[in-house]
C-alpha cells in the first residue's frame, strides 16, 4: 500500500513519521525545506508536487492550514484528483469548514474515489505520541477502510456521521470550549477579586455545576490544574491564534446555514482582540489576562 | 438545642422538615399561611415574627429570597440580633451578595454572635432528600459548630473560606454555569443545523474539551442527558428566573469590586430576555429555544 | 458611448432605467426573465450573456448580489475582462468585501482597464429617483471618468480613496448603523418600560449625546420618526436580511486583517437570530421586538 | 428666598457659584474642606450639616455622587426632610436610579414638599458657564417653580415627565451614547486597518446613516472632531469612570423592571474593563485603544 502525505508541518510531519515507523511506504510533499528534510530523514520519499506524491498512491492524507489549500491540492491545476485511480482513499485531517469537504466529496464520488474528513484533537504532543483523536466524517465502508491507517496515528477514532460530520463535531466542540474557557476565566478572576482562595473556588466549581474541561484540566488561573499552560506562562498549549481560527470556522459555518451564535460571535472577537494585542502564540487560557489589572500580568 | 428557622418556602420548608425529622426543636416563621401550615403539621413551633422565633434560639437559620429580607430579619426593627444571646450561631442559607453577609458578620461579631453564609445547591429535590451541598463561608470554629446542624439537611459541606466565601463560590460557579449552558446550546443548535446527529455530537463533546456539566448532565437538546429537563419540556429544573437572579448577583458583586465580566454581562441579559418573553419558569437550559426556528419550539 | 449593465434586479434595474432615460445606449444582462423584460421595455438592448453585453462597451456597470457573482462576471469563463478593450471603464456597484475588488483591480490594471468600486446607499427608492449616494473607491482620474455616468443615477458622489475604499466606507458605516440601531432599540424599550413617554425620551435623545440616524430618522419605536418603517409595521425599509449581509461583510473583512470588532460580532448574530425567527424581510429597526414582551409584538 | 445647596464638588460647586453670582442667598454643605472654602470665598454661607443648611431654606438643591448619599441627606438621621416646611421645593441634580427619587417623592408628598429630579448634561464646563441641560422629572407646577432657579445654572430645561423621568431620560440617553461610542470606535479602527483614510471615512459616516454624536462631535479617532478629547490624549472629557457609573445605573434600572438590554450589558463590562486596566480618568472615547495594536497606544 502506497500512502501520499501532503502537508508535513508541525502536525502532519509527526503524523507521517508515525506511519513510517509502522513500516508503511509514504511519499510526501511540503513547501517548507525543513519539513521535507525531516520527512526524508525519517525514511519518507520526497516528491516535487502533491500530484507527484499521489501518482501511485492508494491512500492520500492531507494536513493543510486552510480550505483554500485543501481545494487547491485536490482540485487545482495539477491536482491530486487528476491522477488518483478509482477505489483509492483520501483522508483530509485539516480543520476546515464542513462545506468544502462536502463539495470535494461530490467530485470524488463521481470519480469513484472514497473520501473522509478526519480532523484531530490532541495537538502536537498527541501527533508525536500517536495518540490523537480523529473525528471522522465518512460513509460506513470508508470509515472501516480508513481505520487501519488512522490507528497508526491516533488512539481514538470517532465516527461522527457522513462526510463533513468530523468537521462539524470539531468546530462545535471547539466553539463550546472557546466560550467556556472565557466563562471560567471570568469566574476565577471574579472570585479572586472578591477575596476567595482560588484553590477553594476551583474545588467548588469542579465538584459542582460549573465544572468543565476548562476548569478541571486547563484552568486559566495558575496553580490549579496540574501541567496546565497557566502554570508555565501560558506556553506550550493550544495557541490563541489557532483557537481564533476554529472560532472563525464556526462563525463561517453558522453564516452558511444562517444559524445565530451570539456568545460564539462575541468570543471570536475576544480572541481576535488578544491576537491584536500580541498574544496569538500564548495558550488560549491566557485570555484571563484581560480580566486582571495590568500589574498582575507582568 | 433550640433552632429558629426563618423562611419556610419551597427550599426552607423542606430543610426545616429534615431538622424536625431528626428530632430537633424548631421554631419557625414565614409570611405565607400555607408554608406555616406545612411546618406546623411536621411538628414545628409556629411563631408570630422572626424575633419571636429567635428569642430562645441557640441557632438561627435563614432561607430568604433576597439581601433586603436578610438584612431586615437580622438588623431591622424587631430584628433577630436584638434578642440573640452571645455565643449563639446564625446560618444564612439564602443566596445573596457576599457584601451583605460580611456587613452582618461585623455586627454579629460585636455582639459575640457567630455567623456563617451557607448557600446551597441541589434544588428542591436535594432539599427534600437532605442531600444539598452547602457552600460555607465561616471562621474555622464556626464551620465546626455548624456542621452537625447542616449535616441533617445536606450531604456535602464545603468550607470555602471566611464569611462571604460561600456566597462568592456560589455566584462564581453559577455564573460559569449560566454561560456554559448558552455555549452548549449554541454548539448543539449549530451542529444540528449543519446536519450532524445530535447524539453523535454530544458523544464527541462529552469525551473532548467541550465537555461540561451542561453538556453531560443537563444537555439542552432533548434526549441527550438522561432525566434532564430538556426531556420533559424544560419543566422541573433550575428556573430561568432563578438563574437570572444569580447572574444578577454576580454582576452586582463584580460592580462592587470593579471587576469586568463581559460574557457574564451578556449572559445576564440573555436570561432576562427569556424571562421577558415569558419563560421565567422553564429550566434555564430552555435558552436553546432562542437558537431554533419558531416551528421547532412549538 | 456604449454601456453594459450586468445585474438588472431591484436596484440595478432602476439604475439602468435612469441611464436609458438620459438617452444613453445600454446593453444589459440578467438571469431573471422579468428583469430582462422590464429592461427591454425601457429601451435597453437585451444580451445573452455578460460577455455579449460587454463586447462593444466603453463602460461596464455591475450590480450583483455577492462577491462570487462579481468575480464570475469579470474573471470567469466567458468573462467580461476577456472582451473589454484597454481604456474602458468598469464600475462595480455591488456591496462586497474590499479585497475582491482590489484583486479584480490588479487584473484590470494589467489589461489597461480602469475600474472602481461604487457601492450605494439610498435603497430602491433612491435608485428609482436617481438620488443614490455612491461611495467610490478609485484612482483620481478614474473617479473623474466615472462621475458623468454616476451622476445620472445618484446625486451624491463621494470619493473615498483608492480602489476598495468605497466598500470599506460602506461596510464600516453600515456596521456602526447596525449597532447603533440596537442601542436605540434598547434605550427606547428601557425608557418605555421605566415609564417615560417615548416621545419625550426621543426628544431628549435627539437633542443630546445619544442622537444618531437611528434615533432621529429611523427610530424603531413607532410614531417617533416621520415616515420611518416603525410606523408601518416595519415594512418597506432596509431589510434585516440585507443588514445581516452587510454585517457579515464587516466581520469577514475584519477577519482578513485580523481586526477585532466585539459589538459588531455580537450584532451580526443578533440580526441572524431575527432572520432565523422569520423576520428577514422586515426593516432592521424591527429588532426592537426582541426587547418587548410578546403581547406587544402582535 | 433661601437656597440650601448640598454637595459642592466639581459640579455642585460651580452650580452654586452661579446662583451666588445671580445674587441669591445660598447656604451650603460639603464634606470636603476645599469645596467649602471655595464656596465661602464666593459668598456662600457655610453650614455644619445638610440639615443646618436646609433649616430655613425655601429650596434645597442636591448634587451628590450616588443614591445612598441622596437617601441619607433627605431621609437619614438628621435628614433634610425633618426640618423642611411644607411648600418648599427640593431639586435633586444627582445622577441616580429613577426608583430612589420616586421613593423620596412619595415621602415628600406626604409632607407637602415639592420635589423633582433634574440630572444634568454638559459636564464641568457647562456647570461653570451656566449652560447645563437639565432633564427634569416633575409635576407640571413643580417644573414651573423650579425653572427660575434652574435657569441660573443652565440654558436648556427639558421637562421629561413626572418625577423620575429626568433620570430615566438621562440613563437611556447615556446608555445609547456608551454603546454608539463603541460602535464608532470599532468602525473607525476597522476602516483604518482596512486602509481607508480616516478623515474620508468620517466624512462618509457623518453624511450617512452611521452618523451620531460620537462620530460627529466626539469622534474617538484623533484629528476628526474639532476640540474632541481624542485630539488631546483623551483628557478633559467625560471620564470612563463616569460613563461606567451611568451604564451601571441603566443595568440596575433595567433589572428592577426586568428589561433586557444585551448591548448595554456588554458595554458596561467593556467600560469596566477599561477602568480595571487603569484608564478610568480618560475620556470614554479612549475605548478605541482596545481596538488598536499596543504600539499605537503608546
Amino acid at each position: 500500500m502506497n500512502i501520499a502525505f501532503i502537508g508535513l508541518g508541525n502536525m502532519g510531519g509527526k503524523m507521517a513519521h508515525n506511519l513510517l515507523k509502522a513500516g508503511l511506504n509514504v511519499s510526501g510533499f511540503d513547501l517548507s525545506e525543513i519539513a521535507i528534510e525531516h520527512f526524508a530523514k525519517a525514511g519518507g520519499v520526497v516528491c516535487e508536487s502533491p500530484q507527484a506524491a499521489a501518482k501511485n498512491a492508494d491512500v492520500v492524507i492531507t494536513m493543510l492550514p486552510a480550505a483554500k489549500h485543501v481545494k487547491d491540492v485536490y482540485l487545482g491545476e495539477n491536482g491530486v484528483f487528476e491522477v488518483l485511480k478509482a477505489g483509492s482513499l483520501c483522508i483530509d485531517s485539516s480543520t476546515i469548514d464542513p462545506q468544502t469537504i462536502k463539495d470535494l466529496a461530490a467530485v470524488a464520488e463521481a470519480k469513484g474515489i472514497k473520501i473522509c474528513d478526519a480532523p484531530v484533537s490532541g495537538g502536537t504532543i498527541g501527533a508525536g505520541a500517536g495518540t490523537l483523536t480523529f473525528m471522522v466524517g465518512a460513509a460506513a465502508q470508508t470509515f472501516q477502510d480508513a481505520q487501519p491507517i488512522l490507528s497508526h496515528m491516533g488512539k481514538n477514532l470517532v465516527h461522527c456521521g457522513e462526510v463533513g460530520a468530523g468537521q462539524i463535531a470539531k468546530i462545535c466542540n471547539n466553539m463550546i470550549l472557546g466560550i467556556s474557557m472565557i466563562a471560567v476565566a471570568e469566574g476565577m478572576a471574579l472570585g479572586a477579586k472578591l477575596g476567595i482562595d482560588t484553590k477553594a473556588l476551583a474545588g467548588v466549581i469542579n465538584t459542582s455545576s460549573g465544572r468543565c474541561w476548562s476548569s478541571e484540566v486547563c484552568n486559566p488561573w495558575p496553580g490549579i490544574s496540574e501541567n496546565a499552560p497557566a502554570g508555565r506562562g501560558y506556553t506550550d498549549g493550544f495557541a490563541t491564534g489557532l483557537m481564533l481560527k476554529d472560532m472563525g470556522l464556526a462563525i463561517e459555518a453558522a453564516a452558511q446555514v444562517k444559524q445565530p451564535i451570539l456568545m460564539g460571535g462575541l468570543a471570536e472577537q475576544m480572541y481576535q482582540q488578544r491576537c491584536l494585542q500580541g498574544h496569538a502564540g500564548l495558550d488560549f487560557s491566557s485570555i484571563i489576562q484581560q480580566y486582571l489589572a495590568p500589574e498582575n500580568n507582568e
